[in-house]
């Protein structure tokens, strides 16, 4: 017999009967019944119900045994009394009668109890990550990790995409974020990067001809921490595939999206990929108040500016007169309550705005009553016409924000969501994708008045050269993010593969030619030896866990990871270097005050 | 019609002749014949001839055109004259008459011909990796890399083991090789590493209870640069499992890696798993002179001290009257020439012995005749025995070494090979494997005396705790290499989970248990809440794909390398960085003298 097991703890059935059997595993509970020692044995792939009486030889030494200790066992398997089988258990039928017994591995007294679902302090998760990852919902996230991995990468495989490594050890490429940086001993004074991500190598896979790349790619960021993301390190699907237009990128990552939720989605129903709506991002900006929206949710804010122009709500009318400014409604099918309108004006005041104004229409005897303060100062007709323009009805109601977009977009997009969810309007049990195009490639600095990337800085511009000498505002990207329940997915584009067209968008952006080769010379010089146009986009995996994981901490789906200040309480890092470390790359310390 | 191709340049047959197609591509050659201009355009799939000639409305355009630029074509697919089909192209039946061209990516003067199999220098060739990437040996290495990594996964996934990942930016761990440091920003004065293996994390991963783990996994040391490793970071298939024996890991790995190398091994003979022998560490000294013998070669060297001891060979004699020493003889059949002999005696002093004794037989008349001064020393009855110990006859030779075997192992071994290449006894279209097992758990050093671990510190030694008790030089691990060829692909142990016997082990190489649990206090700690027997191993993947591209350079298998002086020549690192990146680090760069 094999020295540890004959069979896993999920193997035995009804079949086994009378086998002896060896079974190795965790003391997941113990039960001391009238002096019948019954134990769940676990292991990865099961739990076992195994039992030692005191005609066992080994009943005095099973005795001693205690929780999470690992445990090799032989015995005899029996039929469970019909009564006592447990329909759950894939081995519920039976019991294994304890012959002999080995401690393989015993546990001290434990920090975090495995069995249940005991809450504790992260600190304590995770200084105890070992003991942390047994429990039940933690087997779970990592296993569906490593399943979503594995399925996107034979999905990828499938599209006739291959797996290229780039490099890790590699050169700071200031691309927005903060690079960690590695010291190298063999040329002192000068340091390596942990990429941001593979952008320009994987634009450089392009040039030399791959055709089709991908990788499950870890990225390095040295961001200041946050609950949703990890401080230091993330994993994205990061693909790009030469010769295509921006539907081609659609077309092929689409399906491995979908394919994805489909299988690790827990039946909840997927958007079919060719019904995914293209939003244009101005047009995100307006319907939902961000570029992220959550579709499930149906309501779509509406400008409704023309109603409230020169009315008797002096309020909006007067700050339509400012140059840039909107009204917006957002409508509330089924809200038309005082309560519930009240609360969502209580809302938009917690997140720092004057108030949402409001209408509610509810039935008055013979006819339909347009109610609030809003709906007197403006009168009837218009709150008629903002009705109809609206579709809204008896049991209904409307929110109104105002002033320039960029000042309450994102509070509207957030009432949006609270409103969705708490009239129930939002699909629980739905993934809603939707593309959003058309970015700008710039934005404009509101003090300065500067002009710089609104993105990233290697999309093509729409129109290519001759945009870019046009006013760089109204400059569009082929530039897109895949958007799903309020999430971003996947980010990409088509990239800039012309040398002078980069030159000009960074000149644009107020980057020289000399700081633009200095960069970004790699790329910019690959440029010159016949560069292929091409595409791609990278798919933030960690998100896409959690999602599925039906999680919203990031290190509920990482095995390892580090607490928000960025340090690893298990592995104690970081920590203080040898002095002799610190000699060797040439580096001192500055002492801190 | 999609805007850059309705095939790639693989795709057209005969079956295609009469259609229109588009296809984009490289100008791999452009000959001109008589006015008319033969393109071979290239793409990652294959190459397709175009040709343009005078009537073709963009004739003009095509003239411009030079090598590598990247194009885009229309064209009318015509079937080749009988005389004119290229049997070696899988498009070679056909030729596209060009009707209309796009420049997609024009090209500068090329610093390196991407057609053909000019040699460049290594600093050429790095630089502009993206050209070299295009060639057709490396687009070959490239896409074998990804295809042998890919299929290592499917194995791996096949034998029900799932892929966790494990952390990049992590704590430093001296575990024998230098570690990258990783100044951390949030926490000024301390740092990160990155990993130089995952072996903490795995055996952690195997605590935590998932049972089978693997990774492709990037490791990272900090190395003085040599010809056949990455300066910086190279890649693993990691695995470990739990409840198992070393005869576990062997039958699980085993057929992986027989696997790949029937797949990707280009037809060449691969030894059947079940037959791959397993050798003891002293077997292997003592028959190969190496702990990674190439056994394609058949010489196995042989104990012959007998038969010189009180011989009329002064030297071999004396040398005996020393402990510890031994003469060993490398039997050479078919080398019985004493050109031969003497060239290989000359070998031996090339590689710093003084030299090595030979003998050989050779047909002399009416019987054989056992030449060279060294048979002439030791007289016609110690000859003949050693004749017949290593069963050698006319036409033959044997070399001889003496002394300890630690100051000529290594040599023998050489010669060994030497002789095996010389004499043609080393199948060449063959990978021949073989398990060393039993390794030595501590070696001392010969000056101080000093006992030290061997090899991986996490090893179990072979009889536990009492072993331990015994004499450390006598304690062999349960730790095991891959040997194929005479490289080193595969190493790995059972792993010594037994927080006492680790404590024990490590206290024997002169570390106290506060150094263990200060420096692997994460698996220290583990070990005492339930740790179950584990053991696995790592392959290297370079090394694998190296043997089976039959390459002899690691740069000639990885995407982007960096050079022997870990320099990223393409992407200019390492670099300085700005003197605020520093500041946030809180690092001042020590000037050099």
């Amino acid at each position: 017999m094999h020295a540890f097991r004959s069979h896993t703890c999920a193997d035995l059935t009804k079949d086994n009967v009378g086998e002896t059997v060896r079974l190795s595993g965790w003391v997941h509970r113990i039960r001391d019944h009238g002096g019948i020692l019954f134990i769940d044995l676990r292991d990865h792939y099961g739990v076992t119900q195994v039992l030692c009486d005191p005609d066992s030889p080994v009943f005095a030494e099973m005795e001693k045994v205690r929780s999470e200790w690992c445990i090799r066992i032989d015995g005899n398997v029996k039929a469970r009394d019909p009564e006592l089988v447990n329909p759950k258990l894939p081995t519920g039928e039976v019991e294994v009668f304890v012959r002999d017994l080995e401690v393989l591995g015993a546990a001290d007294e434990l920090p975090l109890i495995v069995f249940g679902d005991q809450e504790y302090p992260e600190e304590t998760r995770l200084k105890y990550r070992y003991l942390d990852l047994r429990r039940e919902a933690m087997q779970k996230n990592m296993t569906m990790r490593s399943d979503v991995v594995a399925s996107m990468r034979r999905r990828m495989w499938d599209k006739g995409f291959r797996e290229y490594q780039t490099p890790i050890i590699t050169a700071s490429s200031p691309e927005g974020a903060r690079d960690f940086l590695v010291p190298s001993r063999l040329h002192p004074g000068k340091f390596y990067a942990l990429p941001q991500a593979p952008q320009q190598f994987k634009q450089l896979i392009m040039v030399s001809g791959y055709d089709k790349y991908f990788q499950i790619a870890p990225c390095f960021r040295d961001e200041d921490p946050r609950a949703d993301r990890s401080p230091t390190d993330f994993y994205q699907l990061d693909m790009e595939m030469s010769f295509v237009e921006q539907q081609d990128v659609f077309d092929t990552i689409s399906p491995v999206i979908a394919g994805i939720f489909e299988e690790f989605g827990g039946g909840k129903k997927v958007d079919a990929p060719n019904e995914w709506p293209q939003i244009p991002y101005k047009e995100a900006a307006l319907k939902y108040g961000t570029d992220k929206p959550d579709l499930r949710n149906p309501i779509e804010m509406q400008d409704v500016s023309e109603h409230f122009r020169g009315s008797g709500f002096a309020i909006f009318a007067k700050l339509l007169e400012q140059d840039g400014t909107q009204i917006r409604a957002i409508p509330a099918p089924t809200g038309g309550s005082r309560k519930f309108c009240d609360r969502m004006n209580a809302f938009a005041q917690k997140e720092g705005l004057p108030g949402m104004g409001y209408i509610f229409w509810r039935d008055q005897g013979d006819g339909m009553e347009a109610a609030g303060p809003l709906a007197k100062n403006i009168g009837p007709e218009r709150t008629e016409a903002i009705r109809q323009q609206l579709g809204l009805g008896v049991g209904d109601a409307a929110f109104f924000l105002g002033g320039k977009p960029a000042a309450f977009e994102r509070v509207a997009g957030k009432a949006r969501d609270v409103i969705g969810a708490e009239l129930n309007l939002t699909d629980k049990d739905r993934f809603a994708f939707a593309w959003i195009v058309d970015f700008p490639i710039y934005e404009q600095d509101e003090e300065s008045g500067k002009i710089d990337f609104e993105h990233n800085p290697f999309s093509m511009p729409q129109g290519g050269m001759d945009a870019l000498n046009g006013d760089p505002l109204a400059v569009k990207g082929y530039q897109y993010d895949l958007a799903c329940n309020g999430y971003e997915l996947v980010s990409g584009a088509i990239r800039n593969h012309k040398p002078e067209v980069m030159l000009k968008a960074f000149e644009l952006a107020g980057y020289g030619a000399d700081e633009v080769k200095n960069r970004f010379g790699a790329l910019f010089n690959a440029f010159h030896y016949g560069a292929p146009p091409h595409g791609g986009c990278a798919a933030g995996i960690d998100r896409i866990v959690m999602l599925l994981a039906e999680q919203e901490n990031i290190r509920e789906v990482i095995m390892f990871p580090m607490n928000q200040r960025a340090e690893d309480l298990m592995m104690q890092a970081p920590s203080e270097p040898a002095s002799d470390q610190l000699m060797e790359l040439s580096l001192r310390v500055i002492p801190q005050d």
